[in-house]
């Protein structure tokens, strides 16, 4: 007879989607866990000589990689439904940047935390985020224990968190190194856009993030609007444009890619720029549909982020991933683009290679162990034949019943074990007139 | 001082979303329930005269009238992720046929039930249905408490419920009495498509409805091989056929109407024919983008389906309206189409209207007490600007805590009052086999 292993917890549930190399799916599965890691998983058989410290069996429930949502701006959870179904440039202007240029870092952490709850709820275990005065963003991810590549909002104008350029470029220099080593807190070199910045603020943020080894993050290619744009005052179309400036490279990352000609597709996939799908920003917001397929069809995997819930409504990557699956269909007019398992990548390996953590969106030995479960007692997930078409197609995301990063348990079964719910509802409550007077 | 009112129940909540005439939306709001009917609906300060019998104080929840599936199949949900991402005809001919020619009434309403389970999980208080074995879907509705507009699927060959088409129509005919004057339990008849009648099935279905002052329902213009088709057999396009039988009036309802030209909209809204948006449906099968918006320019209101779970793939209204919110303004380019408010509209009063019941889909004094509550307790449902544009594009659906049927408590922050759903699970996971086994 074997000795036992020690470890920290076992899991057990009916299904484990391990999104492993071989897109494992294991039944009556048993997950052990040792210093935040996975130490072995298999059927609930081959776990039997595991002493673990704790044990968690869920029963009817699916273990799954937490998911990676790889553009957000979760902050901007605390103007969710604030302005709806406006013409866009009526939506920014009148509505979202009047309110934004008198933030303050109390109300970006509060957003913030707002956002980390509803990730934890909805499954999320990884996020890339953009915007201003994000140092606060990181705090709000360090304490609700959630993994985050953030970047500072870089724009060639001031903005609250620095009056000039150089200054803004300080600060992520600042707070790279402030937050180095850390094990979740990532930072990343994020000018916004081809539209708010020069061609020298990009060119000095692809030194600095060359420089740290950091990625780079930008929106491109978001509207036919921001094409004609880019063509007039630079000449040339925005991806053509990023390729004069040298940054079109596997660091760097891409938010939207929307308005893509065919040989931009070509390109990024020869450079191997990565590329982050917003399938319900898009919509919302009638920018135009992203040429997925193509990129797929390249070989290249993007990845899939909520974008701000100013714009989406929610931070769920289960409703992103549905509309994801859907939207491609329909708009290639065929049933079979973006099957159900390539929409799952998509929200975990994908996200997490854009991201620059290859390690996360996966389970298997050795990697970390962020993790989900989702309680199949809900009669939406009843009868599974597919645990990853229940998955994209079914799931509402609030069958999440525990949310679990590094070993840590997050949330389980309507308890969020790092952060006071209730509070933080009153605080964003309280916040609404504010924003309310800001508008005007 | 007031003599007080007695009533059964009185409910409070931070918010009532009324939809009525003016779209009142009520803060801090209270509604009285007496025999099944809203007795009063106000600010919680005009309703302190009532003396009920029961209170439910829900704190930061919102009240709505309960929700109009107007298309399902809701006992296609045995056959929930059983195969996707498919094209139409093999998913049809080698997936779903084999199995749907095997089935039994006990099936029929397992699934159903199912599906039931998962309209009051959902916030779903009536819905239209169609499908083979009708009767067991009746009952099913019958059994889970939820209002029901059914009709046995009519086609010009044999089906599990019957030899002939005549068989066929006399069912229908037997089941229209046997169940008249239920009170949540109405029948229509329902053609299944032209496709799958002749001409002659479609003028005796007409008649029929027209003696038994029914409803009719049917499949129509759901993708473009469908137009293609009717020209081939009979000449025209689909909806000048169904003009050219008689049928396009006011008591017809479509479910789909895909693929329609200008005219066709036109002749729509003169006639006063009620047309079924299902947008994840039509999406995830690639059928097309349905002209809703052009519908609406002329004056009609869709209402809002889920179509069966085999194809969406669940029944939940809520994903239901962010899908048609999403899907049309990126169709068009244009992000103000389908405000928040249209599409709550569609999804109440527009399938009201849609299934004959204009009574549902609205709070009023003297209707009835259809509704259902939403927890704003869940971070994606904070902070609330607008009521509306929370229900139709931060809520999962899942909020719902409660759903209430006629003034009955059907679903209650977990328990289910009319369903065993443990047991159902069970039964619906035994299914499984036979299922697998049929497709072979």
């Amino acid at each position: 007879m074997q000795e036992p292993v020690p470890c920290d917890i076992l899991l057990t549930a009916a299904f484990l989607v391990t999104q492993d190399d071989d897109r494992r799916i294991i039944e009556d599965a048993a997950l052990a866990v040792a210093d935040g890691k996975v130490l072995a998983l298999g059927p609930r058989s081959e776990l039997r000589d595991y002493a673990p410290a704790a044990e968690m069996h869920l029963g009817d429930a699916l273990i799954m990689p937490g998911l990676v949502n790889a553009h957000t701006h979760a902050a901007m959870t605390f103007l969710r439904g604030f302005a709806d179904d406006l013409p866009l440039m009526e939506w920014l202007t009148q509505n979202i940047f009047p309110v934004e240029k008198h933030l303050k870092e109390d109300i970006v952490r509060l957003g913030a935390l707002l956002g980390c709850a509803e990730m934890l709820r909805t499954g999320t275990t990884a996020f890339a985020d953009m915007y201003l005065l994000e140092n606060a963003v990181c705090e709000a991810a360090e304490q609700a224990g959630l993994n985050i590549l953030a970047g500072e909002v870089l724009f060639s104008f001031p903005s609250p968190a620095y009056r000039t350029p150089e200054d803004g470029l300080a600060l992520v220099r600042e707070k790279a190194l402030y937050w180095k080593n850390h094990p979740r807190v990532h930072l990343a070199v994020m000018p916004h856009a081809v539209y708010t910045t020069t061609p020298e603020l990009l060119r000095e943020c692809y030194d600095l993030a060359r420089e740290f080894s950091l990625p780079l993050h930008i929106h491109l290619a978001e509207t036919r609007t921001e094409t004609a744009t880019c063509i007039e005052t630079h000449g040339k179309r925005p991806v053509e444009y990023c390729r004069s400036l040298g940054f079109l490279e596997p660091g760097t990352f891409l938010a939207h890619a929307v308005d893509l000609a065919p040989d931009e597709v070509d390109l990024l996939a020869e450079t191997g720029t990565r590329v982050v799908h917003c399938p319900k920003s898009n919509m919302k917001l009638a920018s135009g549909v992203s040429p997925v397929s193509a990129m797929l069809a390249h070989g290249m995997l993007p990845g899939l982020g909520t974008d701000g819930a100013a714009s989406n409504n929610s931070l769920n990557m289960f409703a992103e991933m549905s509309a994801c699956a859907l939207l491609h269909k329909v708009s290639t007019g065929d049933p079979t683009v973006l099957p159900a398992q390539t929409v799952l990548d998509m929200a975990t390996l994908g996200g997490a290679a854009a991201i620059g953590r290859p390690e996360l969106g996966r389970l298997t030995p050795g990697g970390p162990a962020d993790l989900v479960a989702l309680d199949l007692g809900c009669p939406n997930m009843q009868p599974v034949y597919s645990p990853v078409s229940q998955v994209v197609y079914a799931a509402s995301g609030h069958e999440v019943c525990l949310t679990m990063v590094g070993g840590k348990t997050l949330y389980d079964r309507g308890t969020y074990r790092t952060l006071d719910c209730a509070a933080l509802f009153k605080e964003v409550q309280a916040l609404k007139k504010w924003v309310l007077e800001k508008r005007g």
